[in-house]
């Protein structure tokens, strides 16, 4: 789907340097009584970062300012990283492997992966607003409008509520949809518009509208590939357990539509969200398109 | 200490029911699946709500934007409330009782409770960025970076970490003073400070200054007459488990000092944030006074 010309390989590569090197950087070692190292051991050297990719796109799409694109992009990975620490707690899903290690209640404790959450939360707010001049209090306001609306009880955290309250439950494609718009979604697509809230692009009415159902839609077919991975692939491939869903009788999509209807949602999805770049009227979306095609098309 | 022509339980009251009115509204009782009425039972009826009493005291002394005032002692009060919730977890302090009431964990199950928590946290900072135009993108963004750092491991969770890594441990004063600094004056110092961001005395160096000096006095003071209350006063009266200090083995002032020099020390750091008070240059710091002489001469 990506145009011949883009290596989104090349470009992921020269970006995720700069975020590893920016959470480095800005998650202390030093935070007191190993809360520091917690936190360093749950952000770093993990996982796909999609959600600091998309807000890196986003903001390079709309002509955004680099350094507010930077810490948006942290930001949305902080938020990201505490919640998979909290999710994976004995209280919650239990989980002991995660990316392939131990999981931070397991290596830390409890308590430690609870606070160690509880400042990642807070950290991304304090990298949105710094004081240093890098960022227009225009730009933070609006960066922190959108994160927290995204990680709250109408985005994630509502999301992991319902999701807490459907174990067991046969959920409608609709109710199914709910959840994970506001579990997963929420933050997907608040990464898009972090990215394009570094820009004044507030003024275009329609890019913003564009942005948004792109990451909609994206957020949307994440959750399908997700589903769908958990039984198709294993766990050595995934970096956790593979089939939890099943095994915590959650409700998926492919419980839901079957695996071959599923996989067609997933394409159905990744057209609605490259039709929607095209009609965006911005000059070059090429980035945020390669990044929807390797979403829906991933093998973990 | 206050002056005989102010009444704080008056003034108190009157800006009480502004809170309690603005939390009411602003928790949404319908968010997803029970977290909105879990969320509820966790901040709305409950303490003595000190930290939003002194950001509108702050506010109003520094002639503050009264609805970022409001919004800023909302938030901090969240912040508060998520830090208790999480807290009274099986994994942390273990505790059933909080204001009179089981806590949120034995109300609402514990994964209930640490999502409620969460999003608190995230409500925290969505109220710091209201899109109404009501609160200038300048005084947002000062309120969200004050509030971020008073609630991250430099501050509360920090100081948590510290406290989780003392327990049986002996501290020195300095090492006693540096834990209750980051776990409860971070919180109450910002307070202050988010009271003082709310109006343009940032260009008011001096005044910033005093304040801060009071913050911090009356933030250790607090601890102080926290640790002295625990084994002075009973269950009944504190609303929560008294002598669990020292239950716990934990270090307080007054393990450390002893009764009668804890309590003059007390004394002293009012002393000593009335001083703040009096070099503000500040027109009139009577609730501020009035707040400070409460918080030494509390009982519960």
């Amino acid at each position: 789907m990506a145009s011949v010309d883009f290596d989104l390989d090349e470009w992921s590569a020269a970006h995720l340097v700069q975020v590893e090197q920016a959470l480095q950087r800005w998650i202390d070692p030093e935070a007191p009584a190993g809360l520091g190292q917690a936190m360093r051991y749950a952000a770093l050297d993990g996982g796909k970062r999609l959600r600091p990719l998309l807000v890196l796109a986003a903001s390079e799409a709309a002509g955004g300012n680099p350094q507010a694109g930077l810490r948006a992009a942290c930001a949305v990975e902080l938020i990201h990283a505490y919640s998979l620490v909290h999710d994976d707690m004995p209280c919650m899903d239990n989980d002991v492997l995660r990316r392939g290690k131990p999981t931070v209640h397991v290596q830390f404790g409890q308590a430690q992966a609870l606070l160690a959450g509880d400042a990642l939360q807070a950290l991304a707010f304090e990298l949105l607003a710094p004081d240093d001049g890098s960022v227009s209090a225009n730009i933070t306001a609006r960066l922190c409008r959108l994160l927290a609306r995204a990680a709250g009880y109408h985005g994630m955290a509502g999301g992991q509520a319902i999701d807490l309250a459907s174990v067991g439950c046969a959920l409608t494609q609709a109710q199914l949809q709910t959840m994970h718009r506001l579990k997963t979604g929420a933050l997907l697509q608040a990464s898009v518009m972090l990215g394009a809230a570094c820009a004044d692009l507030v003024e275009n009415e329609h890019a913003t509208t564009a942005l948004a159902e792109y990451g909609a839609a994206l957020g949307l077919a994440f959750q399908v590939v997700d589903d769908i991975l958990d039984v198709t692939a294993d766990s050595a491939t995934l970096g956790k357990t593979a089939g939890k869903d099943v095994a915590h009788d959650k409700p998926t999509y492919v419980a839901l539509l079957g695996l071959d209807p599923a996989q067609q949602y997933a394409q159905a999805l990744l057209a609605q969200a490259l039709r929607a770049l095209d009609s965006s009227g911005l000059p070059d979306t090429r980035s945020l398109k390669a990044l929807a095609d390797k979403v829906v098309n991933r093998e973990k």
